[in-house]
């Protein structure tokens, strides 16, 4: 019997906690096997701090309760670790930690830049002869996670991203007349416009919305835009533009760039929103509003997909039951086995697939024109939206979970990362 | 028998269309003094357009699905009338359009401007002698409605706000130990603080968050609020702005002006967030995110609050009730008769006492420092969040309604507005 350690890494999503829900519910399943189940605090800096929370006594209510908390509840990271072919000493110091509380199992929730920490993990204790199983627990809202059908995480975003661009629609719709006629919604995306592709959800057969969608894929055409905006202006009265943040130009420069970059080395984005607004309000002449989502998308629980709830919980028990079977270095995934109705089933794929590849909007779920969406991506993205999971409300506001942090005495000496 | 007309003005809330039912509903109610119902496309625009729907042969089923549908069904408008003093024109044209339908019954429905046009419009019927009664129908999301212990609209911004704010504190405190420390999100609130104050509901004695409130009240002083949210970073590691579009610096200066104006003079604005956000991590070298909820705050009727959908349907039926009591020129207001439990019941307010005063967060619901609320304004508050009330999905999308619309034959020349 070894003990498992869990972490959390990169931004954090609506239903990350339900992964570690999974997790932690389905390693007291394996107490044959799993002792216990450690969370590391921040990720893989509290592996290199030795700074864990011990799970193993926590109420089963308490962690039933992360199936319904957005966040991290343990604390993620945006933090790389140094490449071990130069300077090796983090993941010395990781294998250290891990042998000082015999870990045998780790399993990490993150996206692509995860999965490179994961498999590197992996490989040095290969080297050194360490016995462990590193499993990667899938987690992105970008729904760019090369070998997954869907990412856990983006279901929720895209369903929050749909409706809010169906309300501020129905909004501006109704101020066209005599104010504003357009509202740009800035949304989460540097390279992929899945989220922004979700903005075209509120509008179907039922709902005839006019929107019009900025994808990071399509090189950016201020004249082309503004015409297309005004061309569904004189059609329906009022325009909602849904831009994703990484939105470039033919040069590749963002339409908005910070100058900010974080830990991996990515610009830190915002303000394509009113790089658009003030585009249109100086060309077109309309009064503009927008919006920008920012942390609200990712952290807006109280709206999650249902789909989205039981896939982030699904691979999180499947990831124990992988490390079960034997599996190391290796990803659970969400296989779709049926589009209508919508089934799916989980499928696992090698970590050396899913390092450092971004899976972009296809093509041909854009639509010609490259402002909407095509029926075949209307069909792909539906199903993830699927299903309500309100959490529970105590006095008018959702009743997160927090828990207890109950330390695990250090063993080890202090580690200057 | 005489017929009505409503009609929806300013900016549209997640609960404005509920009012609208309740009026209709009413109205259905006094079929023996009330003929045809009908609402003004765009509110005053269209009645001197003589541009209406008529309701009356909507089904039942289509005037209840409005309780559940955000935005103004009807079309809402920005539009001032003239000084009927300078100019009476468009008076004159109001009343050759309310005699041409035999209207009776004028329920506008708005907030401090609607206030004025209605009563404005209400003088110059007595001065013509044309028998009407006008009344208004409170709405505004700014709480700053005279008269009325809270304006129908503003209880589901302040769940939006106090949920979002719980949401993205979260968020952030997962992010703070290698990344984001500091999450700034920009709330509506011209004058008044209310909508930012509903921010520091997020926190409480289950919720020990780290929340900073910035009021239009109190004159901005960057110094001290930059040591405040150092203050908080140390104390809890990361900190959540909320800050109101309006604030302003000690000479009256907004925090961020975009130099637009709408019809009635207001300043439009947007981008205190992003003011905020550079001054934090340039002052104080912190990773900051920021959001800007715009329109989305009004609109969000996913997340609606209960009380706010009881009480904007109420004050809708209570304006039909008063009218047939004979009341002209006034308002239905809400009128607190106990604090816990929470009780209320309808009152009603001259227009006079209404119209163009604004009722700001007074002192004593600011803390000491003028960065949080008092306990007296988190007593106030509370109750206004209280109860959830989600609209129908279907297929994983909130159905919202839509009213068809029935035209009403023009019996007048088209007028020049």
């Amino acid at each position: 019997m070894r003990n498992a350690i869990y972490g959390q890494s990169g931004g954090v999503t609506a239903v990350i906690n339900a992964s570690a829900c999974g997790v932690i519910e389905a390693a007291r399943q394996h107490s044959h096997a799993i002792g216990r189940v450690f969370a590391a605090r921040s990720g893989i800096i509290g592996v290199l701090d030795e700074d864990f929370t011990d799970t193993t006594d926590v109420s089963d209510d308490a962690i039933a309760a992360l199936r319904y908390t957005p966040s991290g509840v343990f604390g993620s990271c945006r933090f790389k670790l140094d490449d071990p072919a130069t300077d090796n000493r983090q993941f010395e110091r990781i294998v250290d930690v891990f042998k000082a509380h015999d870990i045998g199992y780790f399993f990490y929730n993150g996206g692509g830049d995860s999965a490179d920490t994961c498999i590197k993990i992996s490989r040095f204790a290969d080297r050194v002869d360490y016995p462990l199983q590193a499993i990667l627990v899938p987690k992105t809202i970008d729904n760019d996670l090369f070998g997954t059908d869907t990412s856990p995480g983006f279901g929720s975003v895209a369903k929050y991203i749909a409706v809010s661009t169906r309300e501020a629609s129905f909004d501006v719709r109704s101020m066209s007349v005599s104010s504003t006629k357009v509202f740009v919604f800035e949304v989460m995306g540097r390279h992929a416009g899945w989220i922004a592709a979700a903005g075209a959800l509120a509008a179907d057969e039922g709902y005839d919305l006019s929107i019009v969608i900025i994808f990071p894929e399509i090189a950016f055409d201020r004249s082309r835009f503004t015409a297309k905006v005004d061309a569904m202006i004189h059609r329906y009265g009022y325009c909602t533009v849904t831009v994703a943040e990484g939105a470039k130009l033919a040069d590749g420069r963002f339409l908005a760039e910070q100058g900010h970059r974080d830990a991996f080395g990515h610009s830190q984005l915002g303000g394509a929103a009113t790089v658009v607004a003030d585009m249109l309000s100086s060309t077109l002449g309309c009064k503009c509003h927008w919006a920008v989502a920012d942390y609200l998308q990712r952290s807006a629980r109280h709206v999650a997909s249902r789909t989205d709830v039981d896939q982030a919980y699904a691979v999180g028990k499947a990831a124990v039951e992988m490390a079960m079977a034997g599996d190391n270095a290796i990803m659970p995934t969400i296989v779709r086995t049926s589009n209508d109705p919508y089934t799916w089933k989980i499928g696992k794929v090698p970590l050396t697939q899913v390092a450092n590849v971004e899976n972009v909007l296809p093509r041909h779920f854009i639509s010609a024109d490259g402002f909407g969406i095509t029926n075949a991506c209307r069909m792909h993205l539906l199903p993830l939206i699927q299903g309500e999971d309100p959490p529970p409300y105590d006095r008018g506001l959702p009743r997160y979970a927090t828990v207890q942090h109950i330390g695990v005495p250090k063993r080890l000496e202090p580690f200057k990362r």
